[in-house]
């Protein structure tokens, strides 16, 4: 698939979106009635099972090929000292995945999944957008298009992530233009700043929010005003990905965020997707209410990098295989419900 | 090991608990704060990794040898219309585990664990609890010791389940003789019984607490009254595991429901247990709450089998991935927080 040719192309893609095969649903929800066990009681089990069919289009749906992505970028705004850790551990993080020493190395490699890092501009920090937008209109349809380009159509799961020394201060700002309330409903301690860090980034959010307030608010311009390469670039893998049908495990608080200007305008577009877990970041449960998404996991995990999104994977993988294994209660001679 | 030789034995073994390797569990503790990312942020997936090496004893534990175990009895309680199936699935059931049909053959498949069957004189089900005691001294004991029996020392991590048509009625009974209430709080849908069946329940469950109520109230005797053999199975692998150090993962409300007259006792018998998942059964959460688990997974599940635990499993695989495959912040030159 070509790229998006412009804003207009993009929002015309999350105006055009395809719905699953509901013939191969219904055949999944009718293969589980008939598996040897009271009916739905592998609970949200069967609901992935029925989803993935419904999305992969066949009653059966497999996980040979499951790809997560993590998109890392830089923020201008960190200049405000919103994050616990320096800007450069974005790039010393994108070697540590390059080198197979990060948690998404380990969780991809026990779950049986592929990974792909894409670092994007790392040196070229979004400017503080506080001060204006984060990025050009180039620079932010050149991320979208990075993250489109990912997604192949044969990938039968694709799991998103992201690393990006303050991108919670970005997601937060995004939440808080797409569905409103108050900045501080939007910001928490990301990798773990204190209560004065927490102040600041409120205060950073709020100002940067009201900046843009006048503006524009289309998806593509709000990821543009307050959002970051990466971050854009999620954006533009699940709108992808719902171009080619290919379902999306969504991670943590950022990722989630990254959707919230598409689905504020397009609440469709969280059709496709599964979310991963909740985070320990407070606003990511407020965020997934507002997607209508319910986590798939809550263990209190916050890194990011498609982490949650592939512990997630590792219960769809058995979810998967209890609906293609399992007999039937007339292959297995088991008596029904009486 | 050899048995426990009579029920004062096993009394005398929970009243002597051993407990972890301390020094393992810090050096695990240790480990963690050196990884590459914010401390803290794996959240429950750092909590299972210190958890499993001071059980384990080592720093960095392994999930080489991983066997779920599912025990099968029948009840002779069905006689009062307790559960939505005929008690002939119990060993309808125990057939289609042989034969790999079941929800836990694929999940045991899929998540790399050897999986046990072992089916307790199914065709002599234990007396109706409302007309006396369930089992005698002898045939209690000898679950016990059938339980006791599938555990091996160099098990890096038992999870344990169940199949036993009628036994949500004994372990809402165990709940209420262990933790009182009303039978109603203990009592729900099991299988998936409607709300005549869970008057029933609830009736059978209020009568038999009621008969028993002023007799011993040991572990073993509630066992032994209120029980059934695949319950008293569950109880002793839990014990037996513990004295040989073998950490467990417990499925749902019945294999809990085992232990409830345990650690009313002992409460420290839960201390070498993961609680794999929260089922869709009511009673399963308010069980949980009284045997100080917090459970790993949400999924409205309500099969048994072992099958929450599986799965539960699947995540502490990741957990442990991580533990053992991440970087240290100085191997990989990653900059710490500042």
């Amino acid at each position: 698939m070509t790229s998006f040719m412009n804003p207009a192309d993009f929002g015309a893609a999350l105006r055009s979106l395809t719905d699953p095969d509901r013939d191969a649903a219904e055949a999944a929800r009718m293969r589980q009635a008939q598996l040897t066990k009271p009916a739905g009681s592998l609970g949200r089990l069967e609901e992935i099972a029925i989803f993935l069919a419904g999305w992969q289009g066949r009653a059966v749906p497999v996980l040979d090929r499951v790809r997560a992505v993590v998109f890392a970028g830089n923020h201008g705004v960190t200049v405000h000292g919103v994050s616990a850790y320096p800007a450069a551990v974005t790039v010393e993080m994108v070697r540590n995945f390059e080198r197979g020493g990060a948690a998404i190395n380990a969780l991809t490699s026990a779950v049986g999944m592929e990974l792909q890092v894409v670092a994007l501009d790392l040196d070229r920090p979004t400017a503080d957008f506080t001060m204006g937008a984060a990025m050009t209109e180039e620079q932010c349809l050149a991320a979208v298009n990075a993250g489109a380009a990912t997604v192949d159509g044969n990938l039968d799961l694709l799991a998103l992530g992201e690393m990006g020394i303050g991108n919670s201060t970005a997601a937060a700002a995004l939440c808080l233009a797409s569905y409103g309330g108050e900045a501080a409903d939007w910001v928490g301690p990301g990798t773990g700043v204190d209560a004065a860090g927490i102040s600041r980034k409120t205060r950073v959010v709020q100002a940067g929010v009201a900046l843009h307030a006048a503006e524009p608010a289309t998806p593509f311009e709000t990821l543009r005003r307050l959002g970051g390469r990466e971050i854009a670039a999620i954006a533009g893998a699940v709108v992808r990905a719902r171009q080619l049908g290919v379902p999306v495990v969504l991670d943590g608080f950022i990722s989630c965020a990254a959707i919230a200007p598409l689905a504020a305008a397009c609440p469709g577009i969280t059709g496709h997707c599964i979310a991963g877990h909740v985070s320990a970041e407070p606003g990511h449960a407020r965020l997934l209410d507002r997607l209508g998404l319910s986590p798939l996991l809550a263990l209190g995990m916050r890194l990011g990098e498609a982490s949650g999104a592939a512990v997630a994977t590792a219960v769809i993988r058995a979810a998967l295989a209890a609906h293609a294994g399992m007999a039937t209660f007339a292959e297995a001679g088991v008596s029904e419900a009486g």
